[in-house]
């Protein structure tokens, strides 16, 4: 296996019958996937996702794929072909079509209809083509063939890329569940028919890779469900993701079947499971759906409230609730049910979130103590089953962190693919597939771009430091007006520091010492203020650090009058 | 069951022939272990841990139990009885005795020598009496007798203790491993005898009270790390908490049976060892330590680096060995076992160390893919046994979050314990004893106590929520002097943001505006720099957040000369 952190040079031109691969997000993280590929000097770009910054990225609303090595080729991208709805497939997108609104978007009626909502928010009109399951589209130079795969969400696809240079699998996201709500399985018999016509490259989800054996039946949460819902004497509130169909589907049906009405919360919620509705993936049982308002003239033991917040996001529903600040308000007797995987790095926020509705004295059902979520991503053994019957001439680990690649990596070489044709990459890495074979030649710049408030990509690894900095030591700002005639401080020194003291009087005990550095360093022909701010920050630097041994950010300002 | 938070006030004064019992910490969260106990005017400590701080407390090194309620008191303290060796029952003694020096420090041999050896750093000398399981000794007006738990740390106490209102049986940190390695099992046999004589008031470990069935024994944990070490080719590195002993003995007791040699890695691993072997705790086998010197010059298969860290500590010495930081270098075909519980809230960093060791070539076994530790707290099964052996007339769940308290109480009431004789108290919230029966009668104030660098208590939520804002928006700056004749902006407006600009140029177009409303102000008669200052920040932060979608703090400067 090639390591995915060589020492990588740019890569070198592309040979004539070639096929290029680039993930410029999505290896090596889980989340802002999105991969390139190139043929006879034509793209075609596959997802394209946002991640959500975890706690050293502090202040960042969301993070895009790097578009660099794109931006000057955007006019060669045929189209974007999304393999499903998930934020971390499709929400960059408004931010790519930013720099061309006609590009094309290739998806399924679901993927679709969740994209455009968002595009609508960017007013943004997008070019569409929507696909089906078995349908074949030649997009310029690329011949796609999308596959059905079942997943978290509806209608999800996956793709197989004929160029010249061979075929390409690319399974989007997926698990195998044999019994799915909807009855649409992964379709191994396509899977099969391509391996048996050769895949070139298989490009497969990593994400539970780690995971020994199967993930556990959609239909195996029902049940559960359903005994919640019947050991329940007053209200029910269920949190789960807002794209989760299938997950708000059994929270429908069980609200039916023990004579309980539901009420969407929260803007995403109502704004995707009016569409899938609308499209008939979401089967609303007779009337069980009422309105915020209605719900509220409910007895308690006929209310469901089904919101966001699963993952203990401090604006979403639930965590207002769990800090009585909304106007759903929980106590003794009622039950919430988390029906989510807790994803890592969420753990401190959602506990929080359950520490407080517990302290209201609800009973909190979540995946720590019921089987009310399965994973959407297929586990080891499942992927087992994807190697050996397709046999792919070449293999390429996506969407999952540097140990989820490796692991998936592993099982490649378990079902015999030669490890020398098994490539781990990460973001930016340059992959041809030339004459059936795929390696690695290069990499090209591929950094973490921040959207933060209306910025994007102008925050960068020096802001994220200083704030970090910040964060945990304050500052202290120094600000003195010094005579260019003669040096003497005119006005101040003024001290103010925020995040460690408790009041600025601490420092009344420096200030003559600084006033006295100040005019010594003027008198000795400290010629420019840069030089004072140079003095006054050892001095408080020094100060700082013997007395309260912090070292916070220090910002002298000293102006001439 | 009371609820844990009902709007409490002072207690009334404590009747004369009853017992109190206060939680200064340990209630509410995972850490920072404190109760105090009080009989005939006199009181009695158990335990006085630190808290670690979590992500929304940045930039704090420790959290404290608050001392306030004893703070006038400290001449009534008798002892502090200490259950066993860990930082969440024992870090904060140095903190509490430099309030009163001579406060005599109680428990088991390896407890006292590792608080000894914390408080030689703080350059304490501590008054101590040591005593064994079975012994019991007259504390003033308390009679205590210790009794043998096992935990995951030798040499583990609960604490029986007599007074004319009951008898109060507190477990400390414990679970019920019926083949301890060292053979020291949880003294049930005494649990019973107590329970005969009669428990008052069960004070008892909630950690793992939601976590169904029984804690695997630490036995099973030797086979596998055997056959782990079994199919290591090259260096084996093991990461591990620093008081873990018998872990570390089953590392050594491996090392030796595969011909490998251990290096001690880290100032509280070697500290923490040498007091463990010196007192006979930890056996180490002939020769298979050796120092880091020695250990570099053997060849890989027969190297084995016992370090801290596995917590994914940034400055510990496993991350900086991820990081490619630390003169201890891992690379292909090495293996690395993090030998420990992940505990909530460290996943992202955790993930982060095995990320990093994955790119650099080592196979990581951890408690996500191999039984390569076991918790040191008893599960619900174990809890049962506790319960039905003693019969305890009243019960209060002690150590956790409220989940876990609430967990614990669901369970005392299974084995037929009364729900009004079991009662649910977050720190500070008073509960008396009187006439056998437990009730909460108040509450005091009990807050959180930040230790940041030299500085206790004086960080409070307050430069939290300044610290948070900084962390996530960064500040802008504004200094100006301005006339106090004729208000004219004698220097400056200048501009310094940090935390969210690629530069200050951004904040040119600005200044026009900044002059012009201080000299308007002026002229209008603001007649003090606050007004001054007022006028500044309105109209920077409504320019920042139209034009950047930012909410920066903002610190006006406004000088007159």
């Amino acid at each position: 296996m090639s390591h995915p952190h060589p020492e990588l040079t740019l890569p070198p031109a592309l040979p004539e019958g070639a096929l290029r691969v680039v993930a410029l997000g999505g290896l090596g993280e889980v989340g802002r996937n999105m991969a390139v590929l190139e043929y006879a000097g034509r793209l075609l770009v596959i997802d394209c996702g946002v991640l959500f910054p975890e706690d050293h990225q502090p202040g960042v609303d969301l993070i895009l794929p790097d578009f660099e090595y794109i931006r000057d080729r955007l006019d060669d991208i045929e189209a974007i072909v999304l393999t499903h709805g998930h934020e971390d497939h499709i929400g960059a997108v408004p931010y790519l079509l930013r720099l061309r609104r006609d590009i094309p978007l290739v998806g399924s009626q679901l993927t679709l209809a969740f994209v455009e909502a968002k595009l609508k928010e960017h007013r943004i009109n997008p070019l569409t083509l929507a696909v089906r399951e078995g349908q074949t589209e030649q997009l310029g130079v690329f011949e796609c063939e999308f596959v059905a795969v079942n997943h978290s969400i509806p209608d999800a696809l996956a793709v197989a890329v004929r160029t010249g240079a061979g075929t390409v699998l690319h399974t989007g996201d997926f698990k195998m569940d044999q019994l799915p709500l909807d009855g649409r399985v992964t379709d191994l018999r396509a899977f099969a028919r391509l391996g048996e016509a050769g895949v070139d490259l298989f490009m497969v989800d990593s994400t539970n890779a780690e995971v020994p054996g199967f993930v556990t039946g959609e239909r195996e949460i029902g049940p559960v469900l359903d005994g919640v819902f019947a050991d329940s004497a007053k209200r029910i509130i269920v949190a789960s993701f807002a794209s989760h169909v299938h997950r708000v589907q059994q929270v429908l049906d069980a609200a039916h079947a023990h004579g309980r009405k539901v009420a969407l919360v929260g803007r995403s919620m109502v704004r995707n499971m009016t569409i899938a509705s609308e499209l008939g993936y979401l089967k609303v049982p007779d009337d069980v759906l009422v309105d915020q308002k209605q719900i509220e003239r409910l007895p308690d033991d006929e209310v469901v409230l089904m919101c966001t917040g699963s993952q203990g996001e401090p604006m979403a529903a639930l965590s207002r609730i769990a800090n009585n600040d909304h106007k759903i308000s929980v106590g003794h007797g009622d039950t919430v049910i988390l029906a989510s995987s807790l994803i890592p790095g969420n753990e401190n926020a959602v506990y929080r979130v359950i520490n407080g509705l517990t302290r209201l004295g609800a009973r909190v059902v979540h995946s720590g103590n019921a089987k009310v979520h399965v994973s959407g991503h297929a586990s080891a053994g499942e992927l087992l089953y994807c190697y050996n019957i397709l046999k792919p001439r070449n293999v390429m680990p996506v969407h999952g962190e540097v140990r989820h690649l490796v692991a998936n990596a592993a099982l490649a070489v378990k079902t015999g693919v030669p490890a020398d044709r098994v490539v781990l990459a990460e973001d930016g890495v340059v992959i041809d597939l030339i004459d059936g074979r795929a390696r690695v030649v290069g990499a090209v710049p591929c950094g973490y771009v921040y959207v933060d408030g209306s910025s994007v990509g102008e925050i960068t690894e020096v802001e994220l430091k200083d704030r970090r900095i910040l964060g945990e030591e304050g500052f202290i700002s120094i600000f003195a007006v010094v005579s260019s005639a003669d040096g003497k401080v005119l006005a101040g020194p003024q001290i103010h520091a925020r995040g460690f003291a408790e009041d600025d009087a601490v420092f009344e005990g420096i200030m003559p010492e600084l006033v006295q550095a100040l005019e010594d360093a003027a008198r000795g022909g400290a010629s420019d203020t840069h030089q004072l701010q140079q003095v006054v920050r050892r001095i408080v630097g020094r100060w700082v650090s013997n007395r309260l041994r912090r070292r916070p950010m220090i910002i002298p300002v000293i102006v001439e009058a």
